[in-house]
């Protein structure tokens, strides 16, 4: 490692991999790599090209679910291993074509109003992050074609809070997409029946307002065809939840919205393309992914902090947060060693987080890199001077610029990103971009990227306190006017060693449902339990 | 350390620490503590509670400021330490209560409209993060009394993108909230410039449309006075801006919403007094600093992922990003020791977070421990089953705790903080407790937590690189018609070792001049800058 500071001009530009057919930039420059660093890489990158161009040919990339892996696909359907998945693609871009086409000519209309305005998504993690994403870097208040609303978890309040924004009646024009792959997720269930119910207490029947984008025969595509719901619009196993924004998922809604689609797949395209290239400082993904291996020691011994210089990329660093962590985050290697991989990734935008915990990343412990995206293009239309020959985009410039260059001088590791403008031509290639430095860097440290097993334990927890509250609130129920401890209810129902959890399940209980009470306090073993 | 499990019923009911009188709990059972832990922490805690006895009492808690710490008097201007600040405390109280009576009955109204319907806050880092957190958490739409913008940033098409949402028409409506406690913020400034000039566009005069929170005397308090602003509101040097909330910053904005800022002062002063009992079992932020210093060995060496399962509390983890890494994040300890302080904190709000990164905190890289926000009051309103027996609430809770068990099966560390339900009183008890918290750990581990020496350096580097811009642009336009490479103007200005500096502003400005020309596209030895 060399030396962190100001790099030399020879050193700057060494260190740059410039795509001028994207006017796009990735700068290592002051990662502080040496030139044997990346060639000491190379061999292992090697075979992550190769894994790379298997799992594009088709390949079962994801070993433990038997899956292909298809996102680069969506982009280009042509390259897609035979006819039936380009097919599949190809249809769903067609039926999203038309269905948007038929939305915004009214051809399809809610039964109380002349058009759709408003859209409620209702979806989770990688059917509610991609939507997200693209909204806030894309939209245009007061010009789309439709305003967004998400039902993005299973809170009952914050569903509240969307349906105020909403209001009652502008449910009347309001479009809803379920978004479940498996259609078993229940929290995306959850919001389809909040809002089934909402549609219902003002007067509409929800399967008037409803399109789902699930697996075909999935539980949510059979109750959308028996509901005779608007429409359906298919989801395939090849596409994982973090890597659908491509899919009906984040695409239906960009369309509706009025973005452009086209300009997002291309672009998409374009980055697939430019990391294909099979030499590693030309090819930016690979390039990146060595830049993690290097800062983070191939173990995740450091956090990627994510500072976009742009309010519309705020949301990019979530986005990531799911994309790299779900992906790298794994206990075991593809050869079932514990290796308990990951980097753990967060961050919101420059310049609004210097003034939040900059003051951590220049002073504080020393346990980051930060990925600075620098935009070039500050804004449409005509510049407007703050200050002689100053304009509030060159501020932004100079705040991204001065806290690179603070960071450097105490020795904290930084790359940019730099595009022309945030477009959906540029968003397109940065999401690629990072899917692809994703599938590298699983390569090098030898993990399944496309597989998630860890979040079954929570849900099957989860299912067995929901089994566990209907037993205590039923023996509660059973013992009328008594007042009773947790621990008894636990021994009442044969499970006296999950006392906490049954204390904990009736005093939410306690809180939600108006018959059951709580005295005593918040001290498991004070509190009492009874049925009023 | 204990093994991590899920506790057994004595030791988690012998970790926690209720407060019923705050209808409060914080359960430390999961961090995997022994009770000999939490004695080794005795002595230094002392002086902990000593510390902050002084700095309530009005010591000098900033030393490399020379300022007192006063945050905690905004909650109980009695308690202030002199005549002078309860006064001005008092008084800002009274100020603010009085301008929102006026906005609410049309007193003061703007000069085209009946009312003020829209709040537009300009101001960065501790002048918005407290305000949007506020509204998030308590707003209410379509009930409030103003809907509330933001430009949090110097980037003028995030700021176009907001004057889009608010709209020409709902310009004439809208208040802004100049929010400076230096008055020299360049972001803000740049935001007020580009608010004003909007403002213009539409045919209104900005000063009567606005109102300053600043420092007396400031450069903005003097520009709001000679334009003739609305009102002017006072800021002191003894509130720092990430522990503002409670001073005008955030008690004028949630005021002219609606919200009930005397629950919010009510329920911070009730945590502080709960909070001052020198029995650290009992004391919930002694105890939470307890933990940090134990799962990060006092040295930050483990990140703080704060989940809330409520919607309403998705930006606490942002507020407390910047408040406790702001804090804490310090290079030199008291004494003036090298020591790389601080605690990296990230999250956004489950369960939602459980389809994004939850995979890497249960499998992956353990460098980490979680800090769950339980809410057992589910919605306003009646209840809604979306089975039998069970609500959407039920399962936001069931995955709450599954999520919770799933990690301790792993040896993940948690700890759980309950309130009853999100309201502005269990809100201002939520930001009592981690500012104290933060207070006791700066303590335990000797350094300042109420200064940010890191986030100069930043700023004066941007500024120099604003003057080199200045330069190198007139260097470049006394070259008319020539195309020159920016290592050829580096050293045309007598800078010839700041070439990457020279190229990086002349491509902003090729990008954002219409007459600036760049060709030979983004390497920096080809690259050619001309003026058109």
């Amino acid at each position: 490692m060399s030396e962190l500071r100001e790099p030399r001009f020879e050193d700057f530009t060494s260190w740059l991999c410039v795509r001028d057919e994207l006017r796009f930039r990735l700068d290592a420059s002051r990662m502080g790599m040496i030139s044997q660093d990346l060639d000491a890489l190379a061999p292992a990158m090697e075979k992550a090209f190769d894994a790379m161009a298997s799992l594009e040919k088709g390949a079962v990339a994801n070993p433990d679910e038997g899956r292909q892996v298809g996102h680069y696909w969506l982009r280009a359907p042509k390259l897609a291993p035979d006819a039936d998945r380009r097919a599949e693609i190809e249809g769903v871009l067609e039926l999203i074509g038309d269905i948007t086409d038929a939305i915004h000519s009214g051809g399809i209309k809610p039964p109380k109003a002349d058009k759709f305005r408003n859209l409620l998504i209702i979806g989770i993690g990688g059917s509610a992050l991609g939507p997200q994403f693209i909204d806030s870097a894309l939209g245009r208040p007061g010009r789309d074609r439709m305003r967004v609303y998400f039902f993005d978890n299973t809170d009952p309040d914050g569903m509240d809070k969307v349906l105020g924004a909403i209001g009652r009646y502008g449910l009347t024009e309001t479009l809803a997409l379920v978004i479940s792959k498996s259609g078993g997720t229940k929290e995306t269930r959850n919001g389809m029946l909040e809002a089934e119910r909402a549609f219902g207490e003002a007067g509409h029947r929800f399967a008037h307002h409803a399109i789902a984008i699930t697996g075909i025969g999935s539980k949510l595509d059979r109750h959308a065809e028996s509901e005779s719901w608007i429409a359906r619009v298919p989801m395939y196993d090849y596409i994982g939840g973090r890597t659908s924004v491509m899919s009906a998922v984040g695409l239906l809604p960009a369309a509706l919205q009025g973005l452009d689609t086209q300009g997002l797949l291309s672009g998409a395209a374009a980055m697939d393309a430019a990391t294909r290239d099979r030499d590693l400082r030309k090819n930016p993904a690979a390039l990146l992914a060595a830049c993690w291996y290097f800062a983070t020691n191939g173990k995740g011994e450091k956090d990627m902090v994510v500072l976009p210089y742009k309010d519309r990329l705020e949301l990019f660093s979530k986005y990531l947060q799911q994309l790299v962590m779900e992906s790298l985050g794994k206990e075991l290697d593809l050869d079932g060693n514990v290796v308990n991989q990951g980097i753990a990734v967060y961050g919101n935008k420059g310049s609004t987080d210097q003034h939040a915990y900059v003051q951590q990343l220049r002073e504080g412990v020393n346990n980051f890199f930060v990925a600075f995206i620098q935009v070039l293009k500050d804004r449409t239309g005509e510049f407007f001077e703050v200050e002689d020959g100053a304009t509030s985009g060159d501020y932004l410039n100079g705040f991204f610029m001065g806290t690179r260059s603070a960071l450097a001088e105490k020795g904290r590791q930084s790359l940019t990103i730099t595009v022309e403008e945030v477009s959906p031509r540029s968003v397109g290639m940065l999401i690629a971009l990072f899917e692809r430095a994703v599938g590298f860097y699983a390569t090098l440290v030898n993990i399944n990227a496309y597989h998630q097993p860890g979040v079954e334990a929570g849900k099957k927890a989860a299912e067995g306190f929901l089994a566990l509250q209907k037993e205590a609130e039923a023996a509660l129920r059973g013992n009328l006017g008594k007042a009773h401890s947790a621990a008894e209810i636990a021994a009442v129902i044969g499970a006296p060693d999950r006392a906490e959890a049954v204390f904990l399940l009736l005093e939410h209980l306690a809180a939600n449902r108006s018959d059951i009470e709580q005295t005593g306090g918040m001290e498991p073993a004070a509190a009492r339990f009874s049925v009023r």
